[in-house]
This record gives structure tokens, sequence and C-alpha cells, in this order.
């Protein structure tokens, strides 16, 4: 590929400086080359044959979904017409529904099929400019459906329109062919699902759901432990309606991320912070279930653990395929800034996904993936999460189709 | 034009009956002819040259937002992001900030770049299947600016890209010119905006905004006197903030809708119900300001008033341009189940303008505004508000331009 001039932008690296904590360079330009950017440099001092002018319109890192459950078969709204309707959580359990109702339908449904539908939700996510986005499996809980899962996240990667991590989370609800024998459920998880898949290359991070309705802190461990054995790193939901010690667990475990936290206590923080896990707060989840327990944000900053934002976008908790609207409801809801909720979806998520060789950030030497927005100011893109601000994609150096 | 068969679809008429509370028809066709529908009848027992097959898509009417403030100039995403930032409601407020900001931003703009930002904001209303839309004045606040919004109000109707209900708002605020003497203001807006604008044609309806910090109940009543001299419609932004009795006010002035509410009591509910007035609700607002105070839902629907719900876009307390996050919003937080939603955004809402005769329902005879969803099930349209399920949107028997 030639060398391309990105022309008059004003460049957000998101390189914080204490008095430029966007790393705004206004009337800079971008020099891109074979996929990469070559350098960085006030409008004038660059030259190449092809020049793209920006007009001083913001350019920004690629923005990145660190946490979504994209890939499902089935639909709960019908579900949630007769929860608003009245009728209780117990007896739509008692009929199959929640978790059970995904799980039977994405089993049921074909990976074409599957693939088509998770497709779809995505350009959503990548109208709001996502360039990286991570995809967990959880609702096949059989190593075949596991498996069919994870290949429908390998597919989308391949297809090009978005960077993928892919998450296994076999571990995120006991199966009902395993009602009440969750050890077992998880033994098969630790001696097959995990081992298998990992062998074949499907998955980067192992995800666990810490919960009373789902696994214990001992269960997670156990999970944990395996997972070491293999140098698969982990990751877990953790924290989201009481505190069962699963975010100390990750960061015990030198994890990646822990994620929801609204229920984290001080020391959780603190083992987070010593072990550099990201905390990744999802507060369309928090919103859905009109939750009133926030995360502990005050302490995350005080302790300096790095706070993403994501989607959660999944079938029950979180229909909301907006990581702009994420943006604004982790200020609304939790009192981010909007500077935290930039660097929620940029820095943040990118070391919560460990690449921040390739995202996160804009450099000379890193890949060249980012947008150019219609606006020359980072938190129109937060206020207003509707306008439709975004002007070009840009993944590998490439213009991506709307 | 020519008759069109619009065949095979699932028509939720939104004529409520006690066993078919959506209207839903399975498998009907609509025939239009000369932007109106002339039949709706069960597929296969109506005939024209022209048809278009919907193989079973969801087809209602069209979405009707009836409480916008879409015309302003400048942003306040700054002064959004300072306040994040910790900085205080009254530092920003003496800097000039808040609506004072939006006020000399917009008299400072001309009327074509006023309507190329007002348009630009309706094509996200637009791509939720909006038909009609109310436009408020309100930030010009002297004769010549708040003529200029309502111009550019009319040319958006006079585009064709939606129908437009205008509305007065000269009685927003106290204009800077005239602080500590909101009386005098006030006879402006009686004896001169009002009767001179409504003389041009320019608007249909008068609203105010009655609250501790804007106009109290006895200058709302005020205002309302003279409209009736006038034979003008009234309505009102009421009980945002606490309770003044405004609803009441509006309902013994036979008024369109009280809107916010979220301190009304059961005197005003009464009264609103006596009189026909429709209670608009406007969650997004309620989110934006983290408000706790909910709307009376279960004393509306006892007294059987009609619930619509709307956007309230506008540049300081509801940047939120999406009427299905709205819909999302108002089951979500207040707890009406998406019938309710839906009619709010229907049925309710055309009474909420008066525009029952040409919008809300479908039924042989009315204009034929109507969308066309790739679902099945009206749920779908709520529960993920970014679901791109929008397949064709028809106004006056013509499909519409993306
Ligand atoms: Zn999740
Ligand atoms: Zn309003």
């Amino acid at each position: 590929m030639p060398q391309t001039l990105w022309r008059n932008a004003a460049v957000a690296t998101l390189q914080s400086a204490p008095d430029n904590p966007y790393g705004l360079l206004p009337a800079h330009d971008v020099l891109t080359e074979n996929g990469r950017i070559t350098a960085i440099a006030p409008t004038g001092t660059l030259h190449a044959k092809r020049v793209r002018e920006l007009h001083g319109a913001l350019l920004t890192p690629s923005l990145i979904d660190c946490h979504t459950h994209l890939v499902f078969g089935g639909s709960r709204a019908a579900e949630w017409e007769r929860r608003q309707n009245g009728v209780s959580y117990q007896q739509i359990s008692a009929e199959g529904g929640g978790i059970n109702h995904t799980v039977r339908a994405t089993r049921a449904t074909g990976e074409d099929e599957l693939y088509r539908l998770a497709a779809q939700r995505l350009t959503t996510l990548l109208a709001d400019g996502v360039g990286l986005v991570e995809i967990k499996s959880g609702y096949g809980l059989d190593l075949d459906s596991e498996a069919k899962m994870l290949r429908v996240a390998q597919r989308i990667k391949a297809s090009g329109a978005a960077e993928v991590s892919a998450t296994l989370l076999a571990a995120h609800a006991v199966p009902p062919e395993y009602a009440g024998r969750g050890d077992d459920y998880l033994d098969v998880v630790i001696d097959k699902i995990m081992p298998e898949l990992w062998a074949q290359g499907l998955f980067e991070c192992v995800d666990v759901f810490c919960e009373t309705v789902g696994f214990t802190a001992a269960q997670t461990e156990k999970l944990f432990q395996a997972a070491r054995a293999l140098n698969i790193p982990v990751k877990g939901h953790t924290e989201q309606l009481s505190l069962q010690g699963g975010s100390a667990l990750v960061a015990r475990y030198g994890g990646w991320s822990a994620d929801h936290i609204e229920y984290l206590d001080e020391a959780g923080v603190a083992a987070m912070a010593r072990a550099g896990t990201v905390a990744v707060l999802l507060p369309g989840a928090y919103y859905f279930l009109r939750e009133t327990q926030k995360p502990p944000v005050s302490l995350l900053r005080e302790y300096r653990v790095p706070m993403a934002v994501a989607t959660d976008f999944n079938p029950g908790t979180g229909p909301f395929a907006s990581l702009r609207l994420a943006m604004n409801m982790a200020c609304v809801q939790f009192g981010l800034t909007p500077l935290e909720a930039w660097q929620g979806v940029t820095v943040h998520a990118a070391r919560a996904l460990r690449r921040e060789h390739d995202f996160g950030t804009l450099a000379a030497g890193k890949p060249a993936h980012f947008n150019i927005w219609d606006t020359d100011t980072p938190v129109d893109i937060v206020y207003e999460p509707f306008r439709p601000l975004l002007r070009e994609r840009v993944l590998h150096g490439n213009i991506q189709a709307a």
C-alpha cells in the first residue's frame, strides 16, 4: 500500500499528559504506510503522494468494546414484555425462560445463522467506530456448542469487519442437564471444554460468572488454577449482584479484567491495582436491571485501577448495541468524566484485552486503526450518542465500508 | 397515484381491543391510493396492479415524537464536560452557561444554519420511524428570534421529511435582558410575541415552563387566559422538578398535554382525566438529570389519562435523538409496558398533538403514514433500540428515503 497523508486533523492520541489528557494535537497530520502509522506531525511538515484532506476533523483511536455476548440464538424480548406486564421472574424461570431459553436456542441454531445474526448485531457497533470487539461464548455450555460459538467469533475476525478478542465463558451458568450438579459441570469445563478449545486456538482468555446464581469463589479458583496450568489468561464477571471475592481472585491469578464490580470492596480494588487488572464497567446492564449499587469509582481512581467501559451486549440484560451510549451511561450513571469514558473505550479497553500493542492509543509504529469524526471535540461523541458523527472508520490503514 | 397493495404484513393498527391490545392483524394487506389507506383486509381478499410483498413483516402507524426542542444553535457539550469534571452549576451559570448559552447562540445563528442543524438532528428520529414531530421555539425569547425558530420548524414541514406540529414556547425562560423582571417579559409574550406569530400562522399551540426556575402558576394562568382570548390551544412543561399546579392549570384551560409531570399529585391527575389532557412522559431528561421522583404512572393508569412518550430532545438536558430509546427508558425507568410505550408514540402522542385524524392508528380512510419493520413482534422495536429494524418509512403512501 502506498503512503497516505491524513492531512490537518485534530488528532487525539489518547496518550495522556497532565496538561493534555486527551493527547490532543490540533492541526496535525498522520502518515500511514502498509497499514501502519509511520508519523504524526504538525500539518505542513509531512508529505506524501496520496493526501486525504480532513479539514480539522477529530481523529481518534478506534473504539474497543471489551465485553460483549454478541453470539446467541433466539430472543428474550417476549419474555421481557411479560416481565413488564407483571409476570414474575420465578414464573418465567419455571417455564424455561432466562438464560436457559438462550442456551436452548443457541444450541438449536446452526453456525451459519449464528454468524449472520452476530454480524448483523456487530454493524451497529461498527457504526459507533468500534475496531476491536471482545466476543464471549457461554450460551452453548457443552463442548460442541461452545466450539460453535467461538468459531462464529473467529469467522467475524476473519471477515475483517473488526478485530476480535474471543473469550471462553463455558462457566457462565450450570446447564439444565447438570442442574444441581455444578461441580460436575465445572469438571467438564476444566477437563474437556477448556483444554480442547484452547488446543484448537479458538479463544484467548477464559471467563467465569462468579455469583450466587453462577459459580462460587471456590469453583472460580478451581477453574483459574486449571487455566494457569495451561497458561491460559483469565478474567471474570465479578461482584455484579453481591460481594463474592471474585475480583480479588481474578487479581490473584494475574487476570486481565474484573467486570461489572458494582459490589467490589476496597480490598478487591487494592488487589486489582497491585495485579494490573482492569475494572470493566458495564452501565447498560446496570441501567436495564434498575440496579442501585454503583461500582466504587472513587476507590478505583484512588488506587489508579484503569477503568474500561463496554456494552455487555447480551440477549437478556443488555440489549444495547451502542458503545457511545455506554460511554454516556458511564458518565451519567457512574459519574465518570467524558475523558474517563474515552479512556475506557480506548487505552484502558486495550489494556483489558492485552492489546496495547495494536490498539488504544495513536503513535508512530502502531497499526493504523483510527476513526475520523465530524467534530473537533471528543466530548461530542459522548454527549450526543445518536448524532451521526463518524465520518470514516479506518482499520489497517483502509477505510471501512459504512 | 396508483393503487398499491402492501401484501402480507403483520398489521398492528394500534386500535386496541381487550383481547388484542396492539390491534394485531396477522397476514393482512393494506391497500393505499392517493396517499390514503383505502382498505385493510386479510391477505388474498384485496387486489391491485402494484403489489409490494412484505413477507409477514410488521406494519405499524408512523411513530410520533410529540415533544422536542429540535431547533437551536450552539452546543452545551463542553459545559456538560465541565460539570462532569466537578465544576458547579452555579459557577457555570455565573459564566453565562445553561439555557442562556443556548439563547445567545440561537439568536446569533442564521435561519439557514438553524435549519441545516435541525434537519440533521431530525435524520436520526426519522431512522427510528418518526413521521410526525413536534418542534418548539423557546431559545429566541424575543419576537424576531422566536419567529426565526418557528420558521425553521415550518421549513422542516415544507421539506416533506416529516409532518410537523410547531409550538410557541416563548415562555421557556426569562431572557437575560429581562433578568428579575419576569412579569415584564411575560407581558411582551402576551402582548406581542404570541399574537403576532399566531397571526402569521407560525405555530399551533402555546407552551410554558411552569417551575420555580421558570414561570409561576399565576404567570402561567395569565398566559393561558391570553391564549384563550385568541383561541390558541395550550400545553405545559409542568411538575418536572416540583409540584406547582401547572398540570391542573393546563387541564383547566382544556390543554393538549402536560409534560414531564414527575411531581404530579392525584388532584392534578384527576383534573387531566376530566379535561382529556395527555400526560407526556420524558424519560430521557429524567435519565440525564439523574432524577429519582418518577411520574405517577399508577395514578395515570387508574384515572385512564393517556400517556405519551417523547424524546424531549434539547441541547441541555436531553441530548438523545432516539424515540426508540425513549420507549425503552419509559419501560425500564417508569415501569411502562411495551404496549404502553407503543401507544405512547402512536395513538396517545397523536392525541397529545390533536392529530388523531391523520396519525396514531391505522384505519381505512386515514392518510397512509406507516412503517414496515424487519420483525413480526412490536416489542422488538422497544427491547433492542439499536437493532436496525426499520425497513421502510411511508408518508402519504410514499416510501421515504432512508
Ligand atoms: Zn457479560
Ligand atoms: Zn421540553
